[in-house]
């Protein structure tokens, strides 16, 4: 059936299910979602469940959208000239990919008004449906920037959702019924996740990573599978960490046209650790592979989606996200191909263990055949201390240097791991378990802090009850104290005993390197690990033991001060954790495919689900493909 | 490396080698060989090993071509004119590809001439380089228009090769080491062959057949991996059944534009096989996926090779075909990758059992690590019968139903079985084990033994020393009589107790149709079955006891006559053969793929290989992509 035919039909049938009086002038694809374009918002809005009837109906996600939008400018001036000025409205954001403005006020009550009469008259005002939040605590500039990007480029990406949504909703031509993976990379490894999951209608690439500490680990794109990248229907991505995501805007250099699929979340993460991974590539000296163009490429041909939506990303494919737990955004990708044919969900990296940030990871899906589950710590002997043991060893480290006068490094990424360890160290403090010193935060580790402010939907409840209810967010703690010059590092350096979060995690570069320099010579000293060293880095170097290393013109750094390892913060589900979240997944899958983790890992993994469970198991190898049915 | 300075190169390296006085004016590829034109064919040839010498240390089939070849008419003429009119020269082929006249004498001796000298004396007088054999006993019309056909198409035919030679020979460019297969067909199942063998720098497809008694059963053409055709560098035939070759003409319709390697008998078979295969589904009222263009264009661009020669077939990918044992041609396509990266063989259709036709399978390599093996009768019961038990029976029922004054109606396929059973009655009746009745051949029979007459060079020595050393021809006994037209055939059903060997091998049309339907009714004749029915065939349907068979608008047939079914005349190996073949494999490879077989079958042998001699084993599905190194 022709596109027009189909949108024909569409219309015809939910004018039949609308009262009589209420318009639906126009309706169109747009992404995934199918518009109904009315003059009459306020009517759609007041019938209950009409929505969602239709949205069962026509098995759609549905969206209504006012036939007039007033221009966002005039718009912003009417709703302040509504709201009173005790609102303390910080920024409003005109989203035209769903009709909605996103206001953001200190007092978001003052906005809504008694019994929501405010938002009421903002709505007739203006057509665009108000949303309120309270303005994030922590402004993030990386969000500030990706929301003024997307509102310059409002009318080519409505473009763009308009001709993905007919490419999502065109006719399924093939008779033949198969599904099937191919690995492009993180196979008995560690880095350079992509997998291509393909029917005879659509081919979805899910994540796109490199591989950390390696310059030739990209994935197998030049492969006839996935190769021209413009047969690829949609990319999907699990979580920002750039070993699933960093090769995201080379795509669209090698002429991938189509939308990437994440978590909100994760596209501000990823687009700030995007950045900053073309900033480190370039100071190493090497050719990045990509520029900030491809960057604002891929923002602008991304689409979000929350936890629990499901949606059509292809004729025959519905993607759903769930909570992976691993870090801000981090999702389970689950697809549904064909009519009931088939099911099958891509861990990405996730914790089964609850955390600070977190909930753990949903093991309860609607259906599941198959999942692919990382196995970083999938080895037998894989155990990690708990949660409580690696806390309490962190406390002592930190009383022992700062008692003796010293100062404390963590290396950490910006992303997942400086935060736990941030509230972990919050408490600390606020318990009276460790001194009151201040906690310098240098890399990018406050910009990511501020993402976690902005998308507080994604914390575990425990913590967003303590930000919103009991007022206490402990991002804001006085103790932290952002690094932003290089003055003030030396200030640091030269200073009190103190506790320095900064970025890079591996000590392959970054200001860390810096801090080093200026405070391995001291024994009262101490470097913290609380995260994986991969093999090669110097982080795994020191931890080896080397007493003195190398910083090219610069001479070397002789190592005095103390290094202690610290296991149990971790992202990722140890051993136990896997062996847990399998035997609790309901349904209980027929395949299971351990990747993300080295060949041992892996294979060990793989055999140990298969002869505790009698699951059929794969460990698999780059380049393969796998017939799922 | 451009190809010119390879070229150039190369012609370099030989003028260092070749003798002062011998010319050599250029070096061209052509297809897979290395050809070295020169004005003095004859001075290399009387240097002894020079020849042998620059292949081995080029590392290239090398061969020597006069500048100037006469125009084959011309060179006829002359030829006539220099051997004695005693030789009975019946045909003369002029293949422009290898600069060789091959003349068919019935005394070659005559055209050899004592010491050589008439041979030389052509040679002399036209250039071309004379080979001599005997004329075939039995004149292929085949075998005929295939050779009328590529002379015709000469010129066109070697820009072919130049282009293909040039392909072939480009330089390798991938830093990236590995090696796949993707199954598009005949896993865990008979029929649709078809194997996709990648690296990074090449593409080669094994086989591409039909799934008989399936119209939908077309192997998966469609996948990334393989399209577009043109992507291909070749395809590689193991031998002519319809299951391995049908659909090669149908990828020339869909883009394909390279070389298909077999050996010069799978060629001719295949052509043959082909031609009736379009007249048999136009017949049934499908649409042939093709048309006889299709076959002359494979025809054009086959390239043929004989066993044991070792052949680039891309710049990374040598073939060697070695001897199967299944029909007449049969292969096993042994691939060596890389400078010694990984050795892999396909078994094709293969007999590790000695019969009266063909020696058994090849099960000696100089590497291999792993192999794909075919599975027919991989089932842990799928016992034959001894072959002299088989034709004892055969004997049995022969004697029973001529003694009761009945005929014999034996179905089979064209190729193999057919002159397995002729060789067994024409032994029979020679050895009075049977009355001398004639036997009757009726479909495509007489053809397929005259193609197995044109290459005796394949059949096995006993067999080649009865028919040229002991002038005791079987296939030219009186007993055989060609069935060649309506009269003939109502001869037959209305004559003398006979024996009828006719097609198809499993009652899905053809002549056999038209015996049955003339004898089925007589309770003294007899129909055996020798070869494997398929489901959802008549001849499956009237083995498991139909005593009616409907013919459409001619009413039906009542089945009265004897039937038997004698297993043992297989053209494949049975489960021990199997068993001992991978037993026999030297060296041992590391993996086995079973394919070729029903679902239980394949996985049967998969799992007893594993178990008995502990060699990792899949039995692969369709659409898979498995990773060899």
């Amino acid at each position: 059936m022709l596109i027009e035919e189909r949108l024909k039909e569409l219309k015809d049938k939910i004018n039949d299910k609308v009262p009589a009086g209420i318009n639906v002038s126009n309706v169109e694809f747009e992404g995934p979602e199918l518009v109904i374009y009315t003059d009459d918002p306020k009517k759609f809005a007041d019938e209950a469940d009409l929505i969602k009837v239709l949205a069962r109906d026509l098995r759609k996600r549905i969206v209504v959208r006012p036939n007039v939008l007033e221009d966002p400018e005039l718009a912003a001036k009417e709703i302040k000239s509504v709201v009173p000025d005790g609102a303390g409205i910080t920024d409003m954001f005109f989203d035209p990919d769903t009709g909605e403005v996103l206001i953001e006020a200190e007092k978001p009550g003052v906005v809504i008004g008694k019994n929501g009469t405010t938002l009421r008259d903002i709505t007739k005002e203006i057509g665009w449906t108000p949303k309120v939040v309270r303005t994030p605590p922590i402004e993030s500039t990386t969000v500030k920037q990706i929301r003024q990007y997307l509102r310059s480029v409002k009318d080519e990406r409505k473009e763009f959702l308009r001709t993905i949504g007919r490419r999502i909703h065109r006719d399924v031509t093939s008779k033949d019924k198969w599904v099937r993976v191919t690995t492009l990379g993180c196979c008995r490894e560690v880095g350079r996740a992509a997998f291509l999951l393909s029917t005879p209608e659509s081919k979805i690439l899910i994540d796109c990573g490199e591989k950390p500490g390696s310059t030739e680990g990209v994935p197998y794109l030049y492969v006839p599978e996935i190769y021209p990248l413009n047969t690829l229907d949609a990319v999907v991505l699990t979580h920002a960490h750039l070993d699933h995501c960093a090769l995201v805007p080379l795509l669209y250099r090698y002429g991938f046209e189509g939308p990437v699929y994440s978590t909100p979340a994760t596209r501000d993460l990823a687009v700030m650790l995007q950045l900053d991974y073309l900033e480190v590539v370039s100071n190493e000296a090497n050719q990045a592979p990509y520029t900030s163009k491809e960057v604002q490429e891929y923002l602008k041909k991304s689409i979000v989606l929350n936890y629990g939506s499901v949606t059509d990303i292809a004729p025959d494919i519905k993607l759903t996200y769930h909570n992976a737990g691993h870090i801000l955004g981090s999702a389970i990708a689950h697809f549904h191909v064909g009519d009931g044919l088939y099911n099958i969900a891509f861990s990405g990296d996730f914790n089964y263990g609850k955390t600070r940030l977190f909930g753990p990871a949903t093991s309860q899906f609607p259906r599941l055949e198959t999942i692919f589950v990382e196995s970083t710590y999938g080895g037998a002997n894989d155990i990690q201390p708990s949660k409580k043991d690696a806390e309490e060893k962190l406390y002592e480290a930190v009383n022992t240097t700062i008692k003796r006068g010293g100062k404390v490094i963590i290396p950490a990424f910006a992303v997942g791991r400086s935060q736990e360890v941030m509230l972990t160290l919050e408490e600390g403090m606020r318990l009276d378990k460790i001194p009151k010193v201040k906690v310098y935060l240098d890399g990018m580790i406050k910009e990511a802090t501020a993402i976690h402010t902005t998308y507080p939907e994604y914390l575990n409840p425990e913590l967003r009850k303590q930000i919103f209810q009991d007022g206490m967010n402990p991002f804001l703690s006085d103790c932290f104290v952002q690094v932003d010059s290089p003055a003030i590092r030396e200030n640091v350096i030269g200073g009190e005993p103190s506790i320095i979060i900064t970025t890079s995690g591996m000590l392959s570069g970054g200001p860390v390197m810096e801090y080093l320099n200026g405070l391995a010579a001291d024994e009262k000293n101490m470097l913290i690990f609380v995260g994986y060293q991969a093999d090669g880095t110097m982080g795994r170097r020191i931890q080896k033991g080397w007493k003195e290393i190398p910083m090219g013109r610069r001479g070397s750094i002789v190592i005095n001060l103390e290094i202690q390892t610290i296991d149990g913060f971790s992202g990722h589900s140890d051993r136990n954790q896997l062996m847990r979240y399998i035997n609790h997944l309901n349904p209980r899958p027929e395949k299971v495919f351990t990747i993300h983790g080295d060949e041992k890992s892996a294979i060990d993994l793989a055999s140990s689900i298969y002869k505790r469970f009698r699951i059929e198991t794969h460990a698999p190898r780059n380049l393969e493909t796998y017939r799922m049915i």
